[in-house]
């Protein structure tokens, strides 16, 4: 393992499951190449919708329906325990994504094991994670303090955290999720991950 | 090889240099499998513009920046002499997909290597194949006719042949270039090809 090289950036949206599905692979994926990882929030309504000026995925004509199916193979494939899409409460996932970011600010050990039960009470229970109280609870499994993770959600050092990382994916060029930078190569979406892979085996081309 | 199984459907778009990408690859990895491949015409405009409502991959911002880099990025993986989409002249893909369903219609034995001429021509000597004198002299090195092939693209049973493809890719959800059916199981884009090789190996999950 080398200290030297940078981290890979793992950028990705509580919205996506896409997103879920990599980050169940990237810290093994990068660690077999003496790689570690940076984990970073992104709002696909931002790039997506505002900055691409395109609609969301899933109420895209042919695109949406391509995409379940797509998300429900990749789950198959992997055994992943994936409700989908309609089975899952509509999110607005600032509030998870602002907790994300203060857990990662004030509690750095344990904020991918946070961002991982975030992603897996809603992908695979169905839980509103973006309800304060349900995100303090998921807090406390990792020794958070709930009440202090619930009130710090609604904050405003987690909003200009979340603000600044969301400026930070724009300003790198990041509109998906997941997307990935290797020493500022991009990837995006989990089917790039093996590209990626050999990516750092070859050290590129 | 078996005839029993019916051919992978492989559609494309002149446009798509990630359509030409996997041009050059389907048919071996279908044959490893004892498939045959069909190819087909879609185009973007209308699945992409007009179904979809999204703007040009090309000029939607940060995605164009990406898929121009990623496309690059791929034929140096491949070593093709890929010119990119700022190197050739903007192609209105109406006559040459017009054109290769009626050589697909009337000679099919050259079909795909008159599609392999007409989308090496474009990507990587940047000849503007929508004019009917450069297809009508790309088909003579297929011998075919070129006076009759100019003229055939700009008449009316090309035009349908083309329509009713169009109409055909919609119906099934085709919406990207490239974009593949094995059975009826959708695949999208040139990165899920070793996806489309694993489901054909295992028969699916």
């Amino acid at each position: 393992m080398s200290d030297d090289k940078p981290p890979i950036e793992f950028w990705f949206d509580f919205i996506s499951p896409f997103g879920w599905f990599a980050s169940l692979r990237i810290d093994d994926l990068a660690a077999k190449h003496g790689r570690t990882v940076e984990w970073r929030s992104m709002l696909l309504g931002v790039s997506v919708m505002k900055v691409m000026g395109l609609k969301p995925l899933l109420d895209t004509p042919m695109k949406g329906d391509y995409v379940r199916r797509d998300a429900a193979r990749y789950a198959r494939r992997h055994g992943l325990a994936f409700l989908g899409a309609d089975a899952v409460p509509v999110l607005n996932p600032l509030a998870p994504a602002r907790a994300f970011q203060w857990v990662k600010a004030h509690a750095p050990d344990v904020h991918k094991a946070f961002a991982a039960s975030l992603y897996s009470a809603y992908w695979t229970e169905a839980r509103d994670i973006s309800r304060p109280e349900v995100i303090g609870e998921i807090g406390a499994g990792h020794g958070l303090d709930p009440a202090a993770l619930a009130a710090a959600v609604e904050g405003e050092e987690a909003r200009e955290l979340l603000r600044a990382e969301v400026a930070a994916a724009l300003e790198a060029g990041v509109f998906g999720s997941p997307f990935f930078r290797v020493d500022g190569e991009p990837f995006w979406a989990v089917e790039k991950m093996e590209l990626l892979e050999e990516w750092l085996s070859t050290g590129g081309w």
